[in-house]
């Protein structure tokens, strides 16, 4: 079963069309990322600070399915899974929730870690790691 | 007993000092009146577009007590009150959850009712001069 | 030529981890349609409200190539493309100026006119199909 | 004469009620104090970062005249200061560009130089306190 993380659509979230701001889709699937990582045991105050090693979003792409209006409840799963020893890629569903419940949009997000002095590419941590091997 | 609602802090609310860019604590703010209004039966989709009347917060002020991190919780009382016919103010009170609690800010908005075409003033929709009166 | 866009990265762009959050390299990609949109006489306050025909982003995807900090100057190229008689895409090249400089992102966004009522497709107005010609 | 810091209004400052969010207008005053601060010749990636020192805003209040809508031009005036040794305040002025010219907010903040440790006051840094002088 996948993580699923759920949160209603603010008023910030939206724009003048009335409905959720396209990149503001991507910051909600990051929200169900940060809430996945804190159930999995993961600090998130020092996991998402420069502390020599950052592990950024290197590509991301989402498909619109449904607008999604203030007042919406969104649900997203999320699913982790490993491309290499230092990156992985996260697949993230969002449902609108009804009834009936309906898409409202795809996403994937890869990230790599690196050395943030450097750049150069680093194992993910060992937390992170198992995180992805459980997704 | 004043409303209140409770959420983490995401990565996106954060700035490159670390901690919750200032003007997101009012964007918070905002959601715990949504919520508030959600639960006092007002439907948020209607309420937060332009449909002849409009609500706009006319002034805000905050206190900043402590900064906020990625992945702590916050807990948002808010109390309306009446100011006149066609305004009303809320205070807010954000806590930083711990053990121990500590407060994290206090936010004050003015909201005023106008006519979106003309810009006259216009009386409180019902629903919203109940929520009013029940701070 | 393409159409290029310059600004500033703000604070408010910014994360915890001390760059560019990922999903704002998006919002400075739309914040260039929108100066190539106001640029070839489309008057953006109508352009972008939901007034029976909208014109949302259908997908979008990016590829990241260097962090951005508070401070540094980012310019945007934009270079939109006909799909169908209802929609375009628009590649989107950032980046950071240096001395020297340096290629930032790459970012591409699909676009589909809908009637906002029966989410029917429906053809580009004039002036958006003149301004993806004209690309 | 003050600062003056021009700049467009972007779709996504905006929300569903057509109109800028009314915590972006903190924001886009945040973008003054930026432009004025690199105008004085502050590196911002190194001052809003926690190297040691930090200064946040303490306080902020706001005033709203006027909707601001996607493609209006904003023009920002920003005066600082000084409260004491390790403080000081700005205020800023919104100008809607015209023709005629409309003002759309008034605000203010007010900003701590603090130990990022300790939480302690600190005397604001030369190039900061010359700035506030400036003003």
């Amino acid at each position: 079963m996948p993580f699923t993380y759920q949160r209603t659509v603010h008023f910030a979230d939206t724009d003048a069309a009335g409905v959720v701001f396209f990149a503001n889709y991507l910051a909600i699937c990051h929200e169900a990322y940060e809430e996945a990582l804190a159930a999995a045991g993961i600090k998130l105050s020092e996991f998402f600070r420069d502390n020599g090693i950052v592990i950024p979003v290197s590509k991301c792409e989402a498909e619109y399915l449904r607008p999604l209006l203030c007042g919406d409840k969104v649900r997203v799963s999320i699913k982790p899974r490993a491309l290499a020893e230092n990156s992985f890629e996260i697949a993230y569903e969002l449902t609108r929730l009804g009834p009936p419940d309906k898409g409202a949009a795809k996403v994937r997000t890869e990230h790599v870690c690196i050395d943030s002095k450097t750049r150069a590419r680093s194992p993910l941590p060992d937390a992170l790691a198992q995180w992805v091997r459980s997704g």
